[in-house]
């Protein structure tokens, strides 16, 4: 059995809980301008233009860009779609920067303090720099190393973004485990041999969430919480 | 006045005591081999290594390459010197991530809890990821984010090491500080338009040190230790 040395974190969805967080950032704003929006379909829609944003740079369509600028560029169109292109610029950078005030799952912060006592915990998200480390702040996610998208210049499911986070941490693919609510994002990972571990995150997408409501495949590891994770993983 | 944010560390002497992480690894296998080798003399010459290295990848000589594999470079170089070219790949191994093990100084870790209440606290070092991250876990530096060499790619001091950091971070260069117990990695940072800290190392090179023995210019914050930095920016 080769030792797991490092749990690789996606980050939105799995450790954040970006609806809420989003729509009660859209709904102070919404507020202020007394305008009739539901906060959870603004959020929404905003998160459907995200796969498509880095699927323009996945596919070599234009150069590696940063996920704050995609999600900038993204809510201009949304902005429009829901008639709110009037918000001025500074709540435009509220609503932005909304992404980097995520709120953690209740077991999030808890969870990694426990693994971090025996691993290496990193990020593994196609979140930028700067937004990964504001909501680490804000939300006491207690990182060791801040890797992802704009460290590894790739976005997952492109294998280079796996591989090159191991070779970061001077690890082999083995020693890495992928911890993710997504199904697609551990058998990305698992093609490239790391471990993986699913955290069943139910109410993402909402009450009438559809997918990823349980394992799709026999992962290393399968967990309601990250508080659970650390449990079977033995770390006090 | 501009609010500080970030703290960018310098690490090797500022905030760990490479020669004596080091010497302490050669000893042990001095004593293995039964080689009458001072491990302060073989600290200090592989050491001396360290910079012609990384102005071949300054210059442009060569592409990027991490510390590690500069470190391992150098380390053959120096076996030879010594007359330790049988000391077995394991042997060198342990020798090489020595680097990966290096002890804080006393005040490091404490400091650094400290500052870290009130600022993102980052390292801006010539060290690559997973040695920094190692070194973290081994001795107890609470860093918020892994900077640096590896991720910039850039060796310090050229102007881009520091320019990206900040970019990286989604901050204005005066928002950030540069740390460090060298004048020139503060010389550098400030022509960017860094803060900068002075931390007195007086003993990096052992008792007979000559050089950065105090501050060489008006930095904006002069200390003796981490811990006093702290104090100085008002952190419990």
């Amino acid at each position: 059995m080769v030792k797991i040395k490092a749990l690789l974190f996606d980050v939105f969805g799995t450790v954040v809980d970006w609806r809420t967080g989003v729509a009660e950032a859209v709904s102070q704003i919404t507020l202020k301008y007394n305008r009739d929006v539901d906060p959870f379909t603004f959020a929404d829609t905003w998160r459907a233009e995200y796969q498509p944003a880095m699927e323009s740079v996945r596919s070599g369509a234009r150069t590696f860009t940063i996920l704050d600028n995609l999600h900038e560029e993204n809510l201009e169109k949304v902005k429009k779609t829901f008639g709110l292109t009037d918000v001025s610029s500074e709540d435009t950078k509220f609503l932005l920067t909304s992404w980097h005030r995520l709120p953690g799952w209740p077991d999030s912060s808890l969870g990694l303090k426990m693994l971090k006592k025996k691993f290496i915990i990193g990020t593994q998200s196609n979140g930028n720099i700067s937004l990964l480390v504001n909501m680490a702040k804000h939300s006491d996610l207690p990182w060791d190393v801040i890797l992802g998208a704009e460290v590894v210049r790739h976005y997952k499911p492109i294998p280079e973004a796996y591989d090159k986070a191991c070779k970061m941490l001077a690890l082999e693919p083995d020693q890495c485990m992928m911890v993710a609510a997504h199904n697609d994002d551990l058998r990305a990972a698992r093609m490239q041999g790391l471990k993986t571990a699913f955290i069943k995150r139910g109410t993402e997408h909402g009450n009438n969430q559809s997918t990823d409501l349980g394992a799709e495949s026999d992962w290393d590891y399968i967990s309601d919480t990250i508080i659970d994770l650390a449990k079977q993983l033995n770390c006090p």
